[in-house]
């Protein structure tokens, strides 16, 4: 038995439910809010989206969870201990949908659209140098399924593109660094840097003060991993001092981002919702389901995440 | 000898003058203001940007006229009586280069940049549904040098892409339309509409308040062409009665727009200085000279402006 574990409005829930269901059609599935005690038994796999872990702890059958989301940070921080696999998702459509997200503020910010915004502000006619994008450099921090995607695209449009995971990794088109000095040496060239890596022990407040300042004069930030990945005060000090241009912050430390925040006001940051690539639930579920009907059938699990790693 | 005829800053045309005499070793070319009244009468070729029809009247040798810009409608208008043949830049680096800004600030619109900006100045916190590019159709007016390499970039970026033009046309992927009766069927799909065609007889004020009103509710309109294609009083009221979305103008009737033109506070305009497209010079020149070369061993000229239709 499947049990859907969330903190969703019942609403939501219902629509997964139903998505699930239409794709698993021999699994009872459940809302965990709807399980009676003897049925919590009977339940092996959760599939889940932010649950609660007192809601999985009560699920003593439970022998793995699959996430609708590709994040698992807070999953693999509440749930670790239980030593009970995680599947998160990965997903094509996902993919499709960062990489493109990244290619469009990456134009936002190549194309100056910040600067003509403060233009008309100001209702000034101002003609900023054009370059051609093979002559701006754009560095990916993480060239995982997001990552690599989003290079990919980058690569396409014509950018110079380079890129930083924790293995040493090849991908056609883009120079590739890895470790600590790797760092050093990608971001001493990014003019645009773009934060696709997960939240986890090693990646926490990674781009603090002394990293940002190893950036060229006048670089750019897009995140659209994980707030905390970022020190948001040195930020805010990097860009107050203009030694960097903008932001462009998709995820936040606290979600939603506090009113009175004062990252809302900041000239030179762009703020959204966590939009850049939500949960298609239609392909989510479709590639939940199959890894399902894989599980019963052979009993073999898509690869699961690294509890020691984070990710 | 070949005059260059602008009314560019001495600093910019003396850019000019290196780039085309490096590329052009053979020939003398000389800015007109530096033509004494003898070599004027040797002059038989005028590379121009923006010339004043009065130095151009100073040529009595002059036998064509070559334009380092894409637009012409000005040389037509103040030339067109001459019957001097015009050839205009057409240059694979300005198509790639305004396919960009079309797919960029499509992007824009598509992912909804103005509506984050104006949640951002509001401190609220808001997602929007996301749609996948394949469930969202940009009807292309114009399908020229630069309107069918927008086209074919849209279509890699997975949107539904139509098109209008003014002879029947074929490109693949996309479907197109032509003539009075085609533009209306294309006006009725287009949630984003971008207007890429040359400023004629014909095509000024074609966007009026009858065709803007034919396009579906909430439509926006990206216009990189010319000002005076579209009826600006007409966009205002459609977009202030939210019968449109938003409009990225890049060209307005008088350039550069008036400080004191309402267009500039618009909350549903986004104004840009004229800078979609910008002529590179390097690869301008090469074309020029290219034809120039041709020219001179051939005698025969590049597709020439058709004084009649205006383009
Ligand atoms: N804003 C949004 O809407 C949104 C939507 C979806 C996901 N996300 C975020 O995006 C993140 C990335 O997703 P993904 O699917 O691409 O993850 P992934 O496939 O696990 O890739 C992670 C990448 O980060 C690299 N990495 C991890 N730790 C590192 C370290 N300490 N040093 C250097 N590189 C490191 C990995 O290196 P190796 O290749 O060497 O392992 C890999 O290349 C998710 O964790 C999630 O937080 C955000
Ligand atoms: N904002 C900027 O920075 C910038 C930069 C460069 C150029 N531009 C503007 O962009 C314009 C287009 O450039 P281009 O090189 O693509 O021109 P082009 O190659 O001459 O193409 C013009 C297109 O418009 C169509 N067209 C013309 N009159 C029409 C009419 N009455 N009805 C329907 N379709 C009509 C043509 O149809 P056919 O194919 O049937 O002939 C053709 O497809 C230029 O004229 C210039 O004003 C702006």
């Amino acid at each position: 038995m499947i049990a859907l574990v969330t903190r969703m409005t019942a609403d939501v829930e219902q629509l997964w439910l139903t998505a699930l269901s239409q794709k698993l059609p021999g699994e009872t599935i459940i809302p965990f809010r709807d399980l009676d005690e003897a049925s919590r038994e009977k339940v092996d796999i959760a599939v889940v989206a932010n649950p609660d872990p007192a809601d999985i702890a009560q699920l003593p059958g439970l022998k793995w969870i699959h996430s609708v989301w590709a994040g698992v940070e807070r999953l693999v921080g509440e749930l670790g201990k239980s030593r009970l696999p995680i599947v998160r998702l990965v997903d094509p459509q996902l993919s499709r949908t960062m990489a493109e997200a990244v290619l469009a503020w990456t134009y936002y910010l190549f194309r100056d659209m910040p600067a003509y915004a403060q233009f008309q502000r100001q209702r000034v006619w101002q003609q900023l140098a054009y370059r051609r994008p093979e002559q701006v450099t754009v560095g990916l921090l993480g060239l995982g399924a997001l990552g690599a995607a989003s290079a990919a695209r980058l690569k396409e449009a014509g950018f110079n593109v380079i890129g930083w995971s924790r293995a040493a990794k090849s991908l056609e088109g883009v120079e590739t660094f890895h470790g600590e000095q790797g760092l050093d040496l990608l971001l001493s060239r990014s003019e645009i840097l773009v934060c696709l890596l997960p939240l986890t022990g090693e990646t926490k407040g990674l781009l603090n003060g002394t990293r940002l300042s190893m950036l060229p004069k006048g670089a750019s930030l897009i995140n659209f991993a994980r707030g905390p990945i970022v020190v948001t005060d040195a930020l805010i000090a990097a860009l107050s001092s203009s030694a960097m241009k903008h932001a462009v912050l998709d995820v936040f430390d606290v979600e939603p981002l506090p009113a009175d925040n004062t990252v809302w006001d900041h000239p030179a940051i762009t703020v959204l919702a966590h939009i850049s690539a939500p949960t298609d639930r239609e392909t989510a579920a479709a590639i939940v389901a199959g890894n399902i009907l894989t599980y019963r059938e052979t009993g073999a699990l898509p690869p699961t995440v690294d509890l020691a790693r984070g990710y």
